[in-house]
């Protein structure tokens, strides 16, 4: 099985598998009075310290949620609905997640004044545009780190300066998701009051995730016990969180291999097969992510056809992936509807493999070739 | 390792281990269009039946969510916010758990109006004043099914009827965290409109729990991809989810056996040390719970100095543990500052070991005659 899916999900690691298996023994609500419960607790937090040390920040930050798309939602709607008296603007860009996509617009239905920002034809979002866009009235502005369906980086480090001067009361938050363990997520830095990370992309387990947040003062998204200093109760789950910390803990945020892992791909397809559009640029990349336009053929029809040699690819995001639209993302970047309905994402994590890079190429050199002969 | 805390948390079964060990090998995206996605999307399909067999229900109805927290919270929300426009006013009572106070707290703060239904002495709502409360302005009732301090089962099937009459528009929710798996959970038969449960306390793991919506008109809570029909958006917790149908599957709903342990425990205590009082009655009871109020002694000394027999209990729900304040349910049962200040709560889930709790009572005998004395 060449798997090659990892935008998607991650198998999880061993590492994290014995994390996991941990909680079954140490078992005990982390809230309880007695001293399992307070080893549950003692083990969460240096699930949280290993997180926090990988951001560089203090791990009192660290909130954890049931996903990427529970702390999108907790960092957009908290933050939103914080800060509504002093603001009524709320910025993004138009090829984020739908768990922000989607979280913009339930603003914008509630009255909010919802602006998209677009990006460039290689997918980087337009910081002219996203310039012009703040305002004293803005109050949030989400921008992703590395985009889930091309692997570009966007400029994140360059919104806070511009941020303070034309909004300084509005909130920066980024969705890290497909970044973070890659490569560096630096929210100090960066000046980013709110990062969203997950578990699962990082060989953790699905159903974790995790929000920084600088300053605690977002309204939270679920109300309750006084777990997470009362901004996200709920049992902690015990599991997932400390699979995630050993997942976090096998990452060293490098993504040079991966970069010279995606340029190869990439030479390779070029090599092999004519008619092919790199959709995004090997400069600014993840290098997690490459995304090709098959011309003359229907992405689907391929990523079926590559089944039979058990290598698995996407057509996009899987979280809309039974939704039969284009791609907002490619739309975004002006590409042509041949391009998008040929675009497939194949998305890489450590270990990589050459050889499975060969026989990748090799089948769909194979496929392309008779697909478009049927086609014809 | 005695462990008598299982209403706030239990140890998963082998069944469950394995069960969401299986998706470590099955770890696709169940959102994936290829076979692998299609097969863990299977595996999820599974576990909702399972579950929706033991709650009577069609498994269409289920929505995976992070736990009893986050499945109350979309209940709650969920519903007043798609029936603002019918009525304003919610009702719940003064003893459930704090993940329904908080919102329904929310609620009132978002200019609800809330009406707290009280409890008779034994804490069993009291149901002409809930139906005192009810009205055509209604839009949301919430009952507890059993009781997490108490154990006491509230008469939840007779609010429909009462509903129906006075209260239309009003949907109904119970919150079923502490009885399913361990006595009948119908929401047919009761007519609820909303049913939440969780599986961390039938021996699945932290993280995972489900709300039974009987029709899919309430509004979501967390917004984004096109998972669970939109309303519960998010990559699935898959190994939470299976491991939570692994720990379904072995509950036969039956607490006749609980019921004849809490009863032999009640004896036993009754037998061995005096002035106690026993909060809540055998009658009307899941057996899953036992709170016992140890007069002239404070219930967290009694929680440590029984550590030390290795044996755990608790002083009410480990939501609120670490709140000094008194328990609201105790509170709202009437009982007197000494009967709360001596509560402790003991909490069952099969296998139930009869030395266990011979060695438990007699501790308890010892512990609690040292306490006296000391603080005499």
């Amino acid at each position: 099985m060449i798997y090659l899916d990892n935008a998607a999900t991650t198998k999880p690691s061993e590492a994290a598998f014995k994390a996991a298996a941990q909680a079954v023994e140490c078992f005990a609500n982390p809230s309880s009075l007695y001293g399992p419960g307070l080893e549950a607790q003692k083990l969460i937090e240096k699930s949280k310290g290993i997180i926090a040390s990988k951001l560089g920040i203090d791990r009192k930050n660290i909130f954890f949620t049931s996903g990427g798309t529970e702390a999108n939602n907790t960092a957009i709607f908290g933050a939103a609905y914080a800060k509504r008296r002093l603001g009524n603007r709320v910025i993004t860009t138009k090829v984020e997640h739908p768990s922000v996509l989607e979280a913009f617009k339930k603003l914008g239905e509630e009255g909010f004044e919802v602006v998209y920002v677009g990006v460039d034809e290689n997918g980087i979002v337009n910081m002219d545009e996203l310039e012009a866009a703040l305002n004293e009235d803005t109050i949030l502005v989400s921008v992703m780190h590395v985009n889930n369906e091309t692997g570009m980086i966007m400029p994140v480090e360059r919104i806070k300066p511009m941020q303070e001067k034309l909004a300084p009361k509005a909130m920066l938050h980024c969705d890290c998701v497909q970044s973070f363990g890659k490569l560096p997520v630096l929210p100090k830095k960066w000046g980013a009051d709110m990062v969203s990370i997950s578990a699962h992309k990082i060989r953790g387990f699905k159903g974790c995730g995790a929000l920084y947040v600088r300053d605690a003062k977002i309204r939270p998204l679920i109300f309750g016990g006084e777990q997470q200093q009362g901004l996200r109760p709920g049992t902690e789950n015990v599991a997932g969180i400390l699979a995630f910390g050993a997942a976090a803990q096998e990452c060293d945020c490098d993504n040079s291999r991966l970069l010279k892992f995606r340029a190869e791909f990439e030479d390779e397809i070029k090599k092999n097969i004519d008619n092919v559009i790199i959709n995004g640029t090997a400069k600014n990349n993840s290098g997690s992510v490459i995304n090709i336009s098959f011309l003359g053929i229907k992405a689907e029809i391929l990523l079926h056809a590559l089944e039979k040699h058990e290598i698995y690819v996407s057509t996009g995001s899987a979280c809309s992936s039974h939704k039969p639209q284009p791609s907002h993302v490619l739309t975004a970047m002006g590409k042509s509807r041949e391009e998008i309905a040929g675009a497939v994402r194949m998305s890489f994590i450590e270990p990589l493999e050459r050889e499975e890079l060969i026989y990748t190429v090799e089948a769909i050199k194979k496929e392309v070739n008779t697909i478009r002969r049927y086609m014809r």
